[in-house]
């Protein structure tokens, strides 16, 4: 019984190591679909979507399972109620990544977007791919230091959102109609990419910490105070 | 001991009704802010989103703790993971009704949109009020069939999505690029808060019926296929 559990248990940590793997990938490609139109990239995104779902749900009946069978206490019980968290959070982050890769296939062969709005929402993709990357390594190390740093540079996302909507604010800026569209879309996209690597973050420093005031009431979908779409978007 | 267990039960779904309640409320505002140019009701709902969120801390606390001293199984083990996931889903609802009110806010005294455009989102306001009003009264009912009215009617809010593209992509349609960027985050915002209501109607049809098949897998906050951000967006 206890040998399974572990078993169980491992195999919990596993899956989302996995999953933040091909989420990074997905952000990865999403980004590159988009930079460089390639439409065969963005099809790859967006069927790779469904193989991260299904992940999810493997987690899910995992977890649900360990909760039936086992029921884990302690230590063993926030493992648990974190990686059905975690694994929701990911899937999430997939479906972002997903939604850019529409973006990038809906506008193929042209570029989706040109001059100052291109360069905003390329540092915000490419942002968004190390956020992908630092998910993956912090669910694969716990590593508290990582998570520290997901957390505060998340300002560099946000930094570069506001500007997005500064660029689309100027009237100077020639855009079409659905430039501009294209360019709220995807900073939102991105921008949400890395709240819920945030969320990722706090979770990871929970699970290794304990420490509920720092990361157990982290929504599962968290949205930064100080919001653009008030103040200039 | 049981009857502390039953007590729980019990907090807990009050805690998920008293929750929907508050996010029915925040929606009709946010909507209300945004038709009216109200902008103490805009703030009313933005100072609100604290006690939802405080609300879905409770919830958390309570599930986990009756995770970890009750140890239950089968129903009642259904009963608090779909909890906490019912909490996290209203939360987010609860954000997107503020992200509205900030729209609101930030436009004040004018009005946020003109014309068509305002025509077609506030038939979106309107159907998310619909949909905050059949989530409050689902989680107080656990009704199958209101259930399946949410499922359904979330193509009206989808149809009036598309229709908001088409109405920002028509270059004769006389906007400010606020208003262009205005209108896709308020379409994304509503959009959002139908999804999330066929999440909460799928995860109770689970709940009463135990069909995994039909709601076990719903994503935390599921998207619906046919990206209108391709299509139109």
């Amino acid at each position: 019984m206890r040998e399974i559990f572990k078993q169980e248990m491992q195999e919990l940590a596993t899956g989302l190591v996995t999953m933040a793997d091909h989420v990074a990938t997905a952000i990865e490609k999403a980004d590159q679909s988009l930079r460089e139109r390639d439409l065969q990239l963005a099809e790859e995104v967006i069927d790779a979507d469904d193989r991260i779902d299904e992940l999810e749900r493997q987690i899910d009946d995992l977890g649900i399972s360990l909760l039936a069978r086992q029921q884990p206490v302690a230590t063993d019980l926030r493992i648990v109620v974190s990686g059905l968290r975690l694994s929701a959070t990911l899937e999430r982050m997939g479906d972002l990544a997903r939604h850019v890769a529409y973006v990038a296939r809906g506008r193929y062969p042209e570029h989706a977007l040109t001059g100052r709005m291109r360069d905003v929402v390329s540092e915000m993709g490419a942002q968004a791919v190390k956020v992908g990357q630092q998910v993956y390594e912090l669910l694969k190390t716990h590593d508290l230091s990582l998570a520290a740093v997901v957390e505060a540079e998340d300002d560099v996302l946000d930094r570069l959102h506001r500007e997005s909507f500064q660029v689309l604010l100027d009237e100077d800026e020639s855009l079409t109609r659905q430039q501009v569209v294209d360019a709220v879309l995807l900073g939102r996209y991105l921008e949400r990419f890395g709240d819920h690597g945030v969320s990722v973050a706090r979770r990871i420093s929970y699970l290794v910490t304990g420490d509920t005031a720092n990361a157990v009431h982290v929504p599962m979908s968290q949205d930064q105070p100080g919001q653009t779409s008030e103040r200039l978007g």
